[in-house]
């Protein structure tokens, strides 16, 4: 069986990927949750993963790193990880790659932090560029493959790989046209968007960097963890 | 016939990435070259590529985005593009992935810069940070899978991966072990990167920000394009 390790799910953008994936497609694993530490991520991280960094899927004597990599070995094992279509297909991966790559300012500036809401502040220039760039890219994929998901009727990787960005929509609220907002809302009403969050709200943990870098972001509105029976 | 759009040989790490690939598995490909233009990259980029950015690959009526999403394109239709052996190949994917959303030190700090020597002030903690890991995974797929390549016997796309970071070690002399210095040399010496290397010194543009970001990082040395009958 997969090992999967992840970190926080109210925090961790990147395990998220691999994570919701396998869960929507009933790809079977177990999951290893290691929560940040600010003073030991790395010694932390590094008993499992080779970076130090999650999420990292270890299939027998196999460390497969980096939430992309474990997409591609996933696609080699289990059908319906990539769209069956050959161009929607190669849209997905330059999508899921330009993500990976960039949205730089979307990343560093809106945290995930799945049960805190706050009023964004004043977006930066590099911000706005990326959200144009991401309303243009949904909206892409939506109306070429047909929707509701981003390449086409069916979850695949390229909507995993935005899930948190839809997190990240929800607790800024940042500002989408109509209809890339409902493919936001699709993507939090997946069951397993759905069981993160609930995990996410449950968990004991606050790390004091990421509370941080959120609340650098805007004002404080409310945090659904403080309701949340931990 | 492909057609792979790219920027200026001397500065564009990330089209170097799938026309090394490309030019050493001999597929065929049109190459068109855009040079940077501090004014206009967005809009004349625009023109050719979603992102606004270079690589992309175009085919037929597709267009392919994103270095990454170029390779796994490529690895569809021609053979060779990742190493046989699933072991090799998922260690060479995780390492793509791992160099496309991460080593950012290195890459902010240490633009490449072909024809550029320019001798390094004291690298920054998150810079000997990558440099430590990027020895750390040079030296361990050189040692599992036998060398003289990355993931093995042969050139696959994790060797173009890191392509842009041997002319890095080579502009900025960054400090590296014997193993993993070797693998540079051998990197430095592959028909595709001499061809690409020659065409680099040639170039008449000089783009003023790749400039200064690389001037940024120490002392100027050498030009090399200034010997080069531009
Ligand atoms: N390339 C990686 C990036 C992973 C990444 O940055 N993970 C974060 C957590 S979401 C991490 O492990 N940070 C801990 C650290 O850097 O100390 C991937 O996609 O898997
Ligand atoms: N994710 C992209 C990154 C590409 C990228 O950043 N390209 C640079 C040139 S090497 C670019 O086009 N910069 C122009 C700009 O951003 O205006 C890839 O790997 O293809």
């Amino acid at each position: 069986m997969y090992r999967l390790h992840i970190a926080n799910k109210n925090y961790s953008s990147w395990s998220l990927r691999p994570w919701l994936l396998m869960s929507e497609l009933a790809i079977p694993f177990e999951e290893r949750l290691t929560p940040f530490d600010a003073d030991a991520n790395w010694a932390s991280f590094r008993a499992f993963s080779p970076t130090g960094q999650v999420p990292c899927l270890i299939d027998g004597e196999l460390a497969v790193w980096d939430s992309l990599a474990i997409v591609e070995y996933l696609a080699e094992h289990h059908p319906g990880v990539w769209p069956a279509a050959a161009d929607a297909r190669a849209w997905a991966r330059s999508a899921c790659a330009e993500m990976h790559s960039g949205f730089r300012a979307l990343r560093d500036e809106c945290p995930m932090n799945c049960g805190l809401r706050v009023r964004l502040t004043t977006p930066s220039e590099p911000l706005r560029h990326d959200l144009a760039r991401l309303e243009e890219l949904w909206a892409q994929g939506l109306e070429t493959f047909g929707g509701p998901f981003l390449a086409g009727g069916t979850f695949t990787a390229v909507d995993a790989f935005f899930a948190p960005v839809a997190f990240r929509v929800q607790g800024f609220d940042l500002p989408l046209g109509a209809a890339t907002r409902g493919y936001v809302e699709r993507l939090l009403a997946l069951p397993g968007t759905q069981a993160w969050y609930r995990a996410a709200l449950a968990e004991p943990w606050r790390d004091e960097p990421h509370e941080r870098e959120t609340l650098a972001a805007g004002e404080r509105l409310v945090d659904h963890r403080d309701a949340s029976p931990a």
